[in-house]
């Protein structure tokens, strides 16, 4: 089954984009009568059928609706620092996607080697996986923000850092959540968050986390705590 | 502290190859006196100083040598299709090598798109995440094996098979595997294995799987699996 993101979707009657509608007749070649899935990244999904095939603007009628569509039992936000080569990040979207997750906010860190992140470009690799993968619910990208910003903005759920430096505290993430909550977790640089990015964040009420003993890159840590924590919710 | 992979190391004293020696004077800059660290691929982890920085054969001295350096306490083999970009095959097998596996078939089933692997280019690709990650121990990558001949090979450990046949018998792993185990989990290509594969497999004293309700790709499965033995062992 074919789908499509329909964000803007409001009535019984959808008519897709230019782009889309060139890829629905010309890529796809579905006739009318064809039967198509939609999903609004809000958690609905739709079953329509194609009323016009008009190669610039396809027309869809909407047989079925369903909301809340696999509807997540809980609420992750990553807040992370982009790599250096942005194919790490845009991967870590991609299958954190796949894998579950809600919020991303790309943070920029004293060390972060990348401090400008081209949002609508990550976008495009997320509405990419939520088609892929049939999600109804399309993850939320933030706009990125200094790291001491984004420590003063108002955050909330269950708040996590992962840092590499020594620490005795350190516990797993099983070891510091309860399931079904709201959380938030911090994923630093190549080269790892300062001594003073931690501190301001345990300041905040941030608990420090181990992923064990592997050293991880940037990208593989995120997406261990993505797995993670959806594991601990299943 | 830097790492070189050196498979073949026998003695007390070690050289460089030439690339690995450039390397080692011309990017790194090591002088004599410097130290490194030398990974042989089988648990052993050295500790070594350089004694001439010839830059075409640079000449070690180890000072120490750690054996079993962070033995893994179960063994992990996964046999997975490779994708029709290679790419993501490419970068499974760096994440997992990051999180943890020992040994990986690429498997050439019914379905394959890509039943042709260099299997060159793709241990290289284990190997530089061998050395970023600091592993002692380096995954075994078999030559790719049409999937009929492989299960027909000596298979040993617990068997598993994820695939995406609706089908009542499918259990998470972590209710069909004991921790400290060894593990064999067969990972099916876009498009997933055959209903006679499967059959084939479960005939074979595989047991199914199932990774939860999302949607994955075939590498996005195949990591989620290495995610989740690694978890269940820890």
């Amino acid at each position: 089954m074919h789908i499509f993101y329909t964000p803007d979707i409001t009535q019984n009657i959808y008519t897709l984009n230019e782009e889309e509608s060139k890829h629905c007749v010309r890529v796809l070649r579905l006739p009318v009568g064809a039967l198509v899935n939609l999903v609004d990244g809000r958690g609905g999904f739709y079953t329509a059928e194609i009323t016009s095939d008009n190669p610039k603007k396809v027309s869809l009628s909407i047989l079925k609706v369903e909301t809340e569509f696999h509807k997540r039992n809980h609420y992750l936000h990553i807040a992370v620092a982009p790599t250096k080569n942005i194919d790490r990040i845009e991967w870590f979207l991609e299958k954190a996607t796949e894998l579950g997750i809600d919020e991303i906010t790309p943070i920029i860190t004293d060390r972060s080697e990348r401090r400008v992140v081209k949002e609508d470009r990550l976008n495009k690799v997320i509405t990419s996986a939520v088609k892929q993968s049939i999600k109804a619910y399309h993850p939320i990208l933030n706009e990125s923000i200094p790291f001491n910003k984004f420590l003063n903005s108002s955050i909330e759920g269950e708040k996590l850092i992962a840092h590499c430096i020594d620490n005795q505290g350190k516990k797993y993430i099983s070891e510091l959540v309860i399931p079904h909550q709201k959380y938030l977790v911090l994923i630093g640089p190549e080269g790892d968050f300062t001594p003073e990015e931690v501190n301001l964040a345990l300041n905040k009420g941030f608990k420090p986390l181990t992923l064990g003993d592997n050293r991880l890159r940037t990208e593989t840590a995120a997406l261990s705590v993505c797995f993670e924590i959806n594991y601990l919710n299943r």
